[in-house]
């Protein structure tokens, strides 16, 4: 059963909005969408997100699923046109909404800010899913006006989204995102752009290493650009340590046989070691607890069903699974997580049905 | 039946070495495992990777599989104490052994640089498996004064490694590896080293993203160091043109407002999707060619057999696939890559099957 009982309107039909939509949907609440683009709202209510809007709404939530750049508009706006509703926005930096509505003189207390942390690299309404959020982390980050009540409604909202809430400041919010999400964005960009500069015979020597640091190269550059401005404040200092860091670095390389140079390069290696071993892993525990088996695998319809039968006979729960492929390569590489101690068990019986093992 | 018929002394039973001894032992070759480690040496040989040296080998081949450092020193080595045999190593720096040796004044005629591209997070001969190179590239280096029947001779341990043999030059292998494998290693370490400056309340906060390109930043120090500097020539350029790149987006996002500076930021988030768009993905194609499905499977034992089964069933072979789980959640989310004719009936068949789609 729903935390939410009231009517929600939902504006703007991208993939959150969408998603958002379906999910409340779902679960028996009555959704209006709106969207200033007729066509994405239509797409989105027939796929069942919700109905179209009426002069008799009366909504109690509102979610304003729009760009970061007209966020704060909108939110000022609905605001205004619903002067009973508490309005929330799930826009991926939050100091800056804060003081747009400030300039704009919308009624704050009314507004609560969100951030879903879920996403996909497909956008718009078709990409919308009712399962997005589960599980996800959803950030509400009340303002120094809002009002209790209007807390407690979003964390409803996540909470029945099925994502897990985490109250933070704009400011804590802000900065955790520029860590962990924005720092991240940039710094693949600038590496795959590198590629631009080397041989295509170059990059036939390209392997896990370089597929899995710029995977999210391939983002959406209208709207990070959105973002990365928005949380610029936060972003900049991070960048200039890392350029630092990289200074150090290249003066290293350019002096290979200078005394410290080695040891320069080796503690740029080991504070990554250091930092990487900082990221919490599956199930809140560390990345790094887990023990990995690899399996030869054909590559052919059933054979990794095969294997993966096989493991749920053994009796052994992967914690993680991770395929790797090499191009044109006739076999494909089953990295399993399994917990320490199923590692032994897991090669025995494994090797015991015929698998090829590490 | 393998290709290579005489005896093989392999020098240095690390990871590298002990996995090479596996493989040709599993050939039926005469597999000779040398070390300067006694101790890592008679684990090898426990393992099945070979037998020890005696006073009467005749190696027709030598592989030297020891760290980058004292690779040179142990190739001139060998080329003395073994005047018809053909020498090579599997060092992933190329130019720096052929000068090296110049200044030993080695019988460089007989040997031949090798660098098969496999490896594991794990090192030491405990990690050696006999299917490491299965459908990896092996680039085959020749020197200057190399004789061909070496060259043939490293080519067919290639092949009977499985992997495939990739002819480059010192040259073009060291810029190649700069910029696939070098510069995205460095890039990694210095982005993982910004978290240690982060809260750790803000790594609550880390998805995926994150995870993916900071993954290599948990590789060795001790062995990386060697490989960046004896490589320091080919990867300082690079690294100049990131940090200038740096530099432009950090001068942009400390002033967001200044006329340019969104299409600066813009541009550089474009020529990361260009750069990530020339890598080749699986079977030699575009990555992007693939259509992905995501899919959610509760987190316990036998589930992800069952889904993957159930796609056996319909009978679609999957391209690549990869398991999200957020932590503390009860389901993850299977991400499937197929062929984009596949993706429409895949969608259906599952979801008349009751499992949950993207």
């Amino acid at each position: 059963m729903s935390r939410i009982k009231s009517q929600v309107r939902v504006v703007g039909a991208g993939l959150l909005g969408t998603s958002i939509g379906l999910a409340l949907t779902k679960l028996g609440i009555d959704v209006i969408i709106a969207s200033q683009s007729k066509a994405s709202a239509a797409l989105a209510i027939d796929y069942g997100a919700g109905r179209a809007a009426t002069d008799n709404d009366d909504p109690k939530l509102i979610v304003v699923c729009v760009p970061p750049d007209i966020t704060a508009t909108i939110v000022a706006r609905e605001l205004k046109d619903f002067p009973a509703a508490i309005v929330t926005d799930v826009a991926s930096v939050k100091a800056a909404i804060f003081e747009e509505l400030k300039v704009l003189g919308a009624d704050a207390e009314r507004f609560v800010g969100s951030h879903p942390m879920a996403g996909r690299e497909k956008g718009g309404a078709a990409a919308g899913r009712a399962d997005l959020f589960v599980g996800r982390p959803w950030v509400v980050v009340a303002g120094d006006s809002t009002i209790q009540s209007a807390i407690n409604l979003v964390t409803d909202l996540a909470l029945d989204l099925q994502s897990i809430p985490i109250e933070l400041s704009a400011k804590e919010h802000d900065r955790a995102v520029a860590n962990v999400s924005h720092v991240p964005q940039l710094v693949s960009s600038l590496l795959a752009a590198q590629l631009n500069r080397a041989a295509a015979t170059d990059l036939n020597l390209a392997g896990q290493g370089l597929r899995d640091t710029t995977r999210i190269a391939a983002s959406d550059p209208k709207l990070w650009v959105q973002i990365l401005s928005a949380n610029a404040a936060e972003i900049a200092p991070i960048l200039k340590n890392l350029k630092a860091d990289l200074e150090q670095t290249i003066e290293a390389l350019e002096n290979p046989n200078n005394s410290g140079s080695l040891s320069k390069i080796s503690e740029a290696l080991l504070q990554g070691n250091r930092g990487v071993d900082r990221i919490p892993g599956k199930h809140g525990g560390r990345a790094s607890h887990y023990s990995q088996v690899i399996v030869m695998v054909e590559d052919r319809a059933g054979e990794l069903a095969r294997l993966l039968t096989e493991i749920g006979l053994i009796g052994i729960n992967l914690e993680d699974l991770k395929l790797e492929h090499s191009p044109g390569a006739p076999i494909g590489l089953a990295e399993l997580s399994v917990l320490p101690e199923s590692e032994a068990k897991l090669i025995k019986d494994l090797t015991d049905r015929g698998w090829r093992i590490a």
